[in-house]
């Protein structure tokens, strides 16, 4: 009561203050309240304008319904309220929106919503409103894969340390690094294609899927032959019409309780953080004081620290990460509700509307994060190229063992390095040193050959064609 | 742009039309973003007036910059929008309130902040939220427990099916299963209190956890002993102080990444839907039209269907279920947070607070349900009766086959009875007719006594004792 | 030390004793430690057979390598335990190995895993065994989609109650609720062959993903070419030939940090069981008690209980259900695992594994166990008819109202049928008494007609053509 | 059918091949399959002897037995494939179980399971394998106690870097982090000793949780008394006794599908694992090859590569991290499972035991390898100090800008501050260069105080006094 009074301006609910990964972001916009019942209100205007177009519901209702159909008409914060007393917000909105409608036109009133049933408007505005997200999303990730492009292609050959299990393992290249990343986000971008190509599909199957209340309120309307089969022609009709109304793709089957469509978009999302994310980690990996091969960004108070002056904080990458952590959650939330019982479930399709926009929320928060982070990453060769001489040639000694493997077999050639590795460790000199200074070494490698093979920008291997092969597969 | 335009009023981000578990409810109201804001704001006014009861800040500005503490000054979407720029909402929010202060003392707001750190105020803020929305909680649980006392003593001895693997099994009554039902919740209740008498603590440790900002800040004012006993005692002290200005409790160290009270909070979260999830799918087995043994409490519109006239929903198990369903998963979530490396993650930290908020927002949400649904629950014990009934014996088929123990041996008794439930099953008819008919039951077992054993309403055994022993252990 | 020598057998490690929804299925076998282990020593024959092809390997070192590539030579178990000391198996298999190789050919075993890395060979066999394990999943989706299609056929016109938030909504048909469980499985089987038809991709990629260790191993055994032109081209030609030798596919980059491939396999699992899943909740709300509509098909001792001689529990149904329940838990931990620093992560590689066979173990298991449970499912439409009865109409209300909403209007003919519908319910009576006598009814539809509405078999709506449309879309 | 054969030997269906963080470990042998039907006889013959001890078994049956009860002489894996045709192992065993007893004795063999059900017997054994793997975990983390208290002390004022988002911050102690991980090792050690000292519960409860079998089977064995009054009295003590025999706690209910006890040992190891992942990440930061401030414990052989011959892995935190990023989705999935409709859910029940397994296994694995991790963990104070001196004194801005305060305001020192570090970053100077340069700051601070302030092990603040104080709280 109390609270309620204290904090009792909604507005506040969620201005994205906890989740600035999205915070202020188009996606954010389009996955907003207000977005939601939007999209719900265009779904019974279209199915109004797809009876109307089948001659059984009167055109000018439709036309009436379609011109109220505006969220702003409706009270939001009131329409979440009475949600709980249907356990969901659609009858809610019916009533009101029938109300409105009937403000201007009396008799269209009397066509909102006709036959049809919360679900059918609700599955629909879900995949209206994940359509929006997902072409917003896809502007996003073009721009992270010509930044990649850009990175993979001018980084081609710079040489930098391959870490494995957070040690210097053999050298690589950055360009290899940002080709692999660049695979990612067209791996994602692939499946979020996939969806969109596929086309989300409306929801249409009245109360429990058999479109039997569509039929009903049609009455004979359906035309002139039997009555059966007249019943079935509409039922496709209305279904093919009602989506071609929203841009929604028709399904063959009524998915109020097959619920494909959710799950592909969960299934996207999850995988297109998690590419995200990797980069994110990543960068964070190289960003990090000592390491300092890469600097996110740089923007006027960006990365700022409330305590400490001279950060500059890997605050994007840090955002990104945030996100790839919640999403696969949400994810098999949403994969779980898949067990959803009987024609619609008590509760397990309710537990998907607010997994399913949080999932959409942060996967287009963190791409439109990743696009600014590849777009201006700094790039320092001359640290990656410091980096690498860290170890006094320990990065090679696989090269080098292989080297020696003609002569001393694999085994002994993988024995020798080892201990001349664990010898350099101990008298903190360089590698090189220890060979130089072992006889089976030195009489099998030539001092030249041996500060040859040491140096670590000679041993990238294939980065530089693999580099080539990603960057020519633009959809690999 | 356009789209940000479209549905610009971010009022309508999140109004809870998605989330109708908690749409409208206190725990919501203490869990929005202005709620946070103000815990924020909070903790920054507690921190002032702890530094000055320990004369490192002037009275006066820790009453000014308490003073100002008020959320509705600033610009929450403003702030959040900021937050992208730091990775986190506090820099923007120091910096406003900075400047509110500073509107009324400039003095004062020199002292805003002093010698801290992001964390500390935001770690803070959530273990106030937290508080505010596990006290509610607790009430609602209270609720639930006295409706489920009432419940299991009512119906103490009214038989019902018992069922497993979604079949009857042997009797029971619905007084064990409140009774039950009341365990999960005692359970509940028990971990919410441990929070409070535990007493989330408070968060202070400056930049890196080791109050070195709040020391030097304090220049020396913290008295008369050597530099080095009298900062130490100084740091216990502010500590001390701050917790106490705040009503929270001490911690042992900073736990900038030592998340032990969040995981705590998520895992009481966590069970608690656990709870009252088992009472929501318990409820709705029972509700099912053709079980009809329970029906949820009545109100004008509620359950209402936007397709079907007759529908009465069970729209608070749904909305319980629906809750309990996400929670686990966001308690995951923030267990997996945990792992969250160096001082202050790049990313992890971060994943914490919309989860958390989700977390206890949900829970708070089916708690506040379930207290609406246990109090209105409508028990049918005459449905119960008859349901009991529908084996026609097959329901004591254990009694009998324990009956027939002493002289067939366990295993034929058992296997007698498996064939004649299989032909009565088969035959259509009842258990008992079946049995009536062999002459290995009728000559140990004379018709009254196989007409005794037959009455399922007699095979409830120590149901009622157990009942009385779950309400005797007020917190068991 | 004791519980080690108490409970010493190895064997009994995991029998399936704990999951028997995969206990003793060829799903099992192919993912069991002793397959995993057979999969790396192929990988690692291939290898050796590739680099022979490509001449940098003697032949007759391929051919011993190959032949000695036996699990039954390597000791399972010391493996197991040596692989805490390197955090992965392959370290030690690599040494045993090679041992074995040794035996045979000693010059051969200098060939093995030749430039090669851990994980090239682990995440390769995770590949083949993915690839094994659902080559038998498609066998088995193939017998349920055929059941099912037999089921949707013949029970094209079966009403029962379409169900909806527990309760009675509208009548539907069986083979409408069949035809979705067929898209369903046809959705999961799509996405199996989708897996399948891409190829799982074999992983090559060195020490740090440059190719440099093959490179380097294979001198300047790669021909006549300039020299980094011939590396390219050998090192394309590496990868090419070792997946042809394995039947798998080429990949774009190695993916040693680009974890596509297993989210993949993640994803398609979390689908499958998700949609066997929904099955075996279907069939466990029809096969409830006062339900009956359904019955699994019976085996001898099959759905036994060790108490009540009685039950025939729905154990099919029971084991799907407990495998779709741990499934996208695991998926998620995968997907998580994307997030995997440097050119392999310290951890989260090593994570995968275990969640992948589990992921792929479960599924097999489901799947083999909705073919059983489908071929022999029991349908009961006279149990159907007779709970279609059960409401006395209320299960046609919307029909109802819809007949009457030309003369009445939406909203008024709707809350005409709410009322009559409470009102049968506090009578105790059928809708069709309490309509029968308002005039407001039976001026508008007279006796026969009212009683004709009533029929629920006469209102299924489309149903019997939506089943047509799913069957002939024979991948929908 | 082939592939059955191919990898027929049921030994190798997990032998830790995958899981190396628990391969070999005395807590996998606690909970391997053999462990379990050892656990689950136990419970059958603790049941026969508390049964004997209240009359209503001979004590020559229960001796009898008692004695039979040895897992080794039941086929483990034919049990595990029984299992499938009761969805529940317990079927089987007793079956078997009652066979091997009838060998010896037969009549003996008719008190078998007598009463009983299969989940009192498996949910006892499940209680009695987590206790017997938490005692074992418990002296793992009494090591690992041991080693972080001496690593807190031995470096309580070892300066080195505090690093927050992926940057040094401000300076901190190695003491410090090490008192934080001690802090975590206590709170995890707490949460277990709390499991332990509540006492795990055993479960008796009978078909559907009334104990009707239980009293049915002692017939009026159950003494003078009213027969109500007895049958109560009989419950009790039976529930009282075999607690008793089994070492585990009496539960107020039986909790058939009141699941407490299950989630309390879920969120215990959850707790756990991410007490130890958080050790392990900072490890691997830490142990970075460009930061190299500690260094996993040297064993022969240990942390080799298969490809790099100098390559010294950090396993066991690798390991360690494995397990972490598993175990909080297994605990999920453990509070999922509270959600089970009636006395008995078809598939929830039965997902738990699996997952509770892995949940404990994974957590002993980690606490098994924590222990060696933190007892030969070395560390380099030598290395941290020279990680300090990286940033040329940026890493004490905070400081300086604290010491400008009183002259320039706070606003102004941070800016001046950051304008520098900026300045020093761009220049590739130090801080302390760029400030000497400054009148603003050399005019306000002498070139020996500036001096002075640059030092960064000057700046630990409480570090030291926050170490004594989590050394003094053995269970803070």
């Amino acid at each position: 009561m109390t609270h309620s009074m204290l904090f009792g301006r909604r507005a506040g609910l969620d201005s994205g203050l906890l989740s600035p990964v999205r915070a202020g972001t188009d996606v954010e916009a389009v996955l907003s309240d207000e977005a939601w019942l939007q999209a719900m209100l265009e779904a019974e205007a279209a199915l109004a304008r797809a009876q109307a177009r089948l001659g059984t519901v009167p055109t000018a209702a439709a036309l009436a319904i379609t011109a109220a159909a505006r969220a702003g008409r409706l009270d939001l914060t009131g329409l979440a309220r009475t949600a709980r007393e249907a356990a969901n917000p659609v009858v809610g909105i019916v009533e009101e929106f029938t109300a409105v409608v009937a403000e201007q036109d009396a008799e269209a009133a009397e066509f909102v919503h006709r036959g049809s049933t919360s679900q059918d408007i609700l599955d629909t505005a879900a995949m209206l409103v994940a359509s929006h997200a997902t072409v917003l999303i896809l502007d996003d990730l073009d721009c992270c894969a010509a930044a990649l492009t850009r990175l993979a292609r001018d980084h081609r050959d710079t040489p930098m340390a391959g870490r494995t299990l957070s040690l210097h393992a053999v050298p690589t290249t950055f360009g290899l690094k940002a080709a692999g990343w660049l695979k990612l986000v067209y791996d994602a971008r692939r499946r979020l294609e996939a969806l969109m190509d596929g086309g989300l599909p409306a929801q249409l199957g009245g109360a429990a899927g058999t479109l039997a209340g569509y039929l009903e309120y049609a009455g004979h309307g359906w035309g002139q032959e039997g009555p059966s089969q007249g019943a079935d022609r509409y039922a496709e009709a209305l279904c093919d019409t009602y989506a071609d109304e929203l841009g929604l793709s028709v399904p063959v089957l009524p998915w109020h309780s097959l619920r494909t469509p959710v799950v592909d978009v969960a299934a996207a999302m999850a995988f297109l953080t998690g590419a995200l994310g990797k980069i994110a980690v990543d960068v964070q990996s190289l960003a990090r004081t000592e390491v300092a091969e890469v600097v996110e960004p740089a923007a006027a108070g960006r990365g700022a620290s409330s305590a400490m002056p001279h950060k500059r904080n890997p605050v994007l990458s840090t955002l990104i990460r945030s996100a790839a952590l919640q999403v696969p959650l949400l994810s098999a939330g949403l994969f779980q509700c898949m067990l959803t019982e009987d024609e619609r479930s008590a509760g397990v399709w309710h537990a998907e509307w607010q997994q399913l926009r949080e999932c959409l929320r942060l996967a287009g928060g963190a791409a439109h994060t990743a696009a600014a982070l590849l777009e201006g990453l700094t790039v320092r060769p001359e640290r990656m190229l410091a980096n690498l001489a860290l170890t006094g040639g320990q990065v090679v000694s696989e090269k080098i063992a292989a080297a020696l493997t003609p002569a001393l077999g694999r085994a002994e050639a993988k024995r020798l390095l080892s201990r001349a590795a664990a010898e350099a460790e101990q008298r903190g000199c360089s590698l090189g040193e220890v060979l130089a200074a072992l006889p089976e070494v030195t009489s099998r490698l030539p001092a030249p050959q041996l500060t040859a093979l040491l140096d670590p920008t000679r041993y990238t291997g294939a980065a530089g064609h693999l580099v080539d092969l990603a960057l020519r597969s633009d959809n690999p």
